[in-house]
């Protein structure tokens, strides 16, 4: 299953069997790996464009530095293709992100070279942080510990606060900024600005090749290397970066920028900073898909690209594309102009997910209401409250799991003040390939302890529109909307919207012999059995919540006043999400019944397709039958 | 109640009536807000510190914007006294922070001139600017939008991401930079001493006198301001913060820095400043407790003194302090020093309270082992987790409140690799005075949904002890413990430290009728009540579950076996708590039985006393007795 590989890619199955080789060999083997990724990615899909572009930071790094025993953590993560390959899962590389296979991002528990888990952004210099005060404590002055992170990811808030205290403490700690200019859309923000500015300026182009001499000239240093260092320093303080240079300003000892493609380069000169004691910084400049031209070209769409022919670049959409359903975000994002247009106090909001999320559409059409804040769901909710307390209604739309960043702020800003801001839970539920970092299982539990808040999943994309429309359609204050990545139901969405009024559920099915609950499009599953079941004679009723807060009360009461065997079924953690809710409600009205709930179990999920995990979980169409069957 | 007041606040009812006063008064209206304030505070416990030094900004910007039409939102609050004296709420003052009185913090509810509530640092930029943008979008270019913002919050992360987001938004905002150098304790970080820096710079000093001819020198510039403020731009750029000025790197304009306590100045440069559009930030130099000698030399013990004699400074404790029980937070500092002392894999982290949280013992004992991260929620855990990943035990202490902040972080970094980092939730339950901004309401609720972690909550501060050394005794992963704000339970509390096997809870009191189960200190209510109980026919059974996560199956199965009515007492929400949890338990192993849930419910909860806060929401000893009776 493993492609063929190249002449020195063959040879390497560790960085011990990398160090083994020539500095000149080196741009042989980022060519090698780069066409291994490439032939693997593109029938077995994946993050494509970060790790194309990382492959010689990877190659330096391990070339350099003495990993494991040097910690080396890879912010996000999505782009340590090359780092994983290189470190003992080329041969299981092509298993990337399947169910049982090695994970998309790195994970302590799959390599000891992965030196932290990854995933979500801006925890690397945390995490490094951490680490290199172990070895300082440990009286370990010589391992070394770097946190390679991008431009985008750089400028989310935890990052900052790492970096404000990383000025204070004398330890081993390397940041690598791997400036690319785009996230997974184009970055945003002062400080992306201001990165671009230290690449462009005239200063700096009129200083660099003297500073090239001083810093990448190949020249070893020895005895004065930091008496050189300090002269760079000077130099590039007093002369190239007269204007300013924030990260000196935080006591980061600052290098660059280096072009992240010249591997003898980088390699020379990581090691000549590594000698370096006390927090460093080495700007980088990459291209994101570097070396295969269709994702240098668009690099939003092959951030991620789904198979594509690895020759002419062509993506493969899947067959019978105009009568597939759309996304669910496609319905958002088109849903969301059509509602914008008839009401001019809605606002988009998404922290740098705008392709992902759809509100690029919105981007594009109403660009003046439409904001790209960057990685920082913080700032995205409490922005959204002070757009709300303007009388803007604001959707703003973050996926589950990066929703968690943002709690304190949706209790303290939002509900605590009842602002009518319209929070959109993209990717909620199991998320399938990404794994347990990317999972949204837990929205539901830590949503429902927040007072004033309404809390609503659609089953299916004609509902998420009614959904969207409601929720603007007066001030219900805080009202949450999640829903699942991926495709929905139906062909012909778009249909007029209608108001579904928040604490109202419905009966799908009426029936005799027991009662599903459920919420969202997990709901689906149980109408796909619901034939079979009868006509082997078992008889159920099913409820949709559509709301989990308020819940329907009517409809409990009537449950619990007529049956005594209930299901509930949800694509969350059971922990605290709506079986709990059906048990609260149960025991605060007196009622008895056999409740068996069915979600997410208190475990945290692997990677795999999203009905494989469902199947795991207990909440395939299958296992819900069964389920029934057994009660 | 309201103490007399001085001439010219005798006359101030509003910023209307504010702006009848020449400039000249300014000063005298300042001395007698202090003394108002000081009169007020000294025997009514509340923020002296931060409101003190804030005084002349508050009178300076009511004099020159036009609130509540421009909007004035003060970062954290606590130094928003002069604001509320200022803005009707003169007479109420005296009722500052008590039940059914005014809020110790802004709050939108309660005036007008309360743009934006807070409590939690860092969120006024990212509000102000959401309402800076509304006013943009509603073409309402003449409207100001004003974030006060200490040097201690700002560099919180949060506030990073709305600067990053700021700088590209051509709006009307102005960021006024309270810098007094200190949060509750010292402020700590490279942003802190980057504004020393620029503060006592010689070249500042050099140029400053320039400056203050060009920007504070009272000359009005007509229409010629535009030109005369790019000229103390490029002034201040090029000359003064050659070095390097942070907030102009990301595109806001900087002015500064200024003496915060001459107020006449600050009033007519805030007035020249307002007329320049776009993102601009004021430095304001100010002295935290100004104006009142004792404060101003014991900044942290007065940041929140309680009562104190306003002639001497004495700060007056309770009657009979040395028969006083510690308060839990003093248990916490000492334990942790005795093991830190045992075990040298322990350190401590702090987010910015060290003397709240008494981490500042383990940080003058072991400087090396205890680190103080500043305002910095997100970091603080994720450093944690790096710390954990190479073999420390980090106790990592952060209030219930704030550790919303890094609820991603929890789930992401810590509990999906099953670190060993041990959690201590100061200030859990209902924290009284400070409010529904601060309320540790929910960690139950929002923890217990994560896989691997261990939730665990003392009755006492022997138990308390017992709990850190168990947490610390092996590698159980994620281990938290909750515990309130507030004095401790007995006078002897360095007993021996005991093992308290995680999922093992007790049986306080054997009975016959009803089982209670508590968690936490609000068992004791339980046992203050059960001998009267008895007394009264009523025979209690009493079960501590000491963890609520895993809870201890033993003790659930005897009671469902045995009781039919069970009541659960929480010092937390019901949705999603410990009665959550026993109703869990009771459907998952096919019990009935009726369950009352006693604690905190749906909704938010005011301030008050502790106590009175828990009789309100039905959980005080006398409620409990109540609930036990009607059942």
């Amino acid at each position: 299953m493993s492609p063929e590989q190249g002449k020195i890619l063959s040879l390497i199955n560790s960085p011990t069997d990398l160090k083994k080789f020539s500095e000149k060999d080196l741009p042989q083997l980022c060519d090698e790996i780069r066409k291994f990724i490439i032939e693997i990615i593109s029938s077995n899909p994946g993050h494509l464009g970060a790790s194309l572009g990382a492959v010689e930071i990877a190659v330096a790094l391990h070339y350099v530095f003495n990993t494991p025993y040097d910690k080396l953590i890879w912010d996000v993560g999505h782009q340590a293709y090359a780092h994983k390959i290189l470190t003992g899962r080329k041969d299981t590389f092509y298993t990337n992100r399947t169910l049982g296979g090695i994970s998309g991002f790195p994970k302590m528990s799959e390599s000891e070279y992965d030196a932290f888990g990854v995933g979500h952004a801006s925890t690397s210099i945390s995490a490094a942080l951490g680490m290199s005060v172990a070895s300082k404590l440990s009286e370990d002055n010589s391992r070394q510990h770097i946190a390679v992170i991008g431009d985008a990811s750089i400028s989310g808030g935890m990052a900052f606060e790492a970096i404000n205290n990383a000025g204070v403490y004398n330890t081993n700690l390397l940041v690598i900024l791997n400036d690319n200019g785009i996230a997974i859309d184009k970055n945003v923000g002062a400080v992306k600005e201001y990165l671009t500015d230290i690449v462009t300026s005239r200063v700096y182009n009129k200083f660099k090749d003297k500073v090239w001499k001083l810093m990448g000239g190949g020249s070893k240093y020895g005895e004065n290397h930091r008496a050189i260092v300090r002269q760079i320093g000077n130099a590039v303080k007093s002369s190239i970066l007269k204007k300013s240079n924030f990260f000196e300003a935080f006591k980061l000892r600052y290098f660059g920028p280096v072009d992240g493609h010249d591997v003898v380069r980088l390699a020379k000169l990581l090691n000549d900073i590594k000698k370096i004691p006390g927090p460093k910084l080495l700007h980088v400049i990459t291209k994101k898909g570097k070396g295969f031209k269709h994702a240098e070209k668009d690099q939003t769409r092959f951030h991620s690209p789904g198979a594509f022919n690895k020759e002419t670049g062509e993506i493969i959409e899947k067959t019978d594309t105009d009568k597939t359903p759309l996304n669910y975000q496609d319905v958002f994002g088109n849903t969301l102009v059509e509602l914008a247009e008839k009401n001019n106090k809605i606002v988009g909001i998404t922290p740098a997910m705008p392709t992902g999320s759809s509100m690029n559409i919105m981007m594009e059409k109403m660009p003046e209401r439409a904001f790209d804040v960057g990685i920082a769901e913080e700032h995205a909710v409490t922005y959204a409250a002070g757009l709300a307390a303007q009388g803007f209604i604001p959707f703003c739309n973050i996926y589950s799991t990066f929703m968690q960043r943002a709690y304190d702020q949706i209790i303290h800003d939002v509900a605590l003040q009842n602002l009518h801001v319209v929070m959109c839970l993209d990717r909620s539920g199991l998320v399938g390939e990404d794994g347990p970092t990317h999972h949204g299982s837990f929205d539901m539990a830590y949503l429902r302890s927040i007072p004033n808040i309404i809390i609503s999943a659609p089953m299916n994309e004609i509902e998420l529109r009614s959904l969207m429309f409601t929720a603007q359609s007066k001030n219900y204050g805080p009202f949450v909307i999640r829903y699942p990545r991926g495709k929905s139901l139906n062909h012909d969405w778009k249909k007029p919207m209608q108001e579904l009024k928040p604490g109202i559920g419905r009966v799908i099915r009426e029936g005799e012999d027991i009662a599903v609950i459920t919420i969202g499009t997990v709901g689906n599953y149980v109408i796909e059995i619901s034939d079979k079941l009868k006509e082997e004679g078992i008889d159920i009723a099913h409820y949709d919540m559509r709301y989990l807060k308020p819940a329907d009360e009517d409809i409990l009461h009537s449950v619990f006043k007529k049956f005594s065997k209930i299901i509930t079924v949800e694509d969350g953690t059971i922990t605290g999400g709506l079986g709990s809710t059906v048990l609260e409600f149960m025991s605060d009205n007196n009622y008895t019944a056999k409740v068996k709930r069915l979600g997410i179990p208190d475990a945290f999920i692997e990677h795999g397709k999203i009905i494989e995990l469902h199947e795991q979980c207990g909440y395939s169409p299958e296992k819900i039958y069964e389920e029934i069957k057994k009660i």
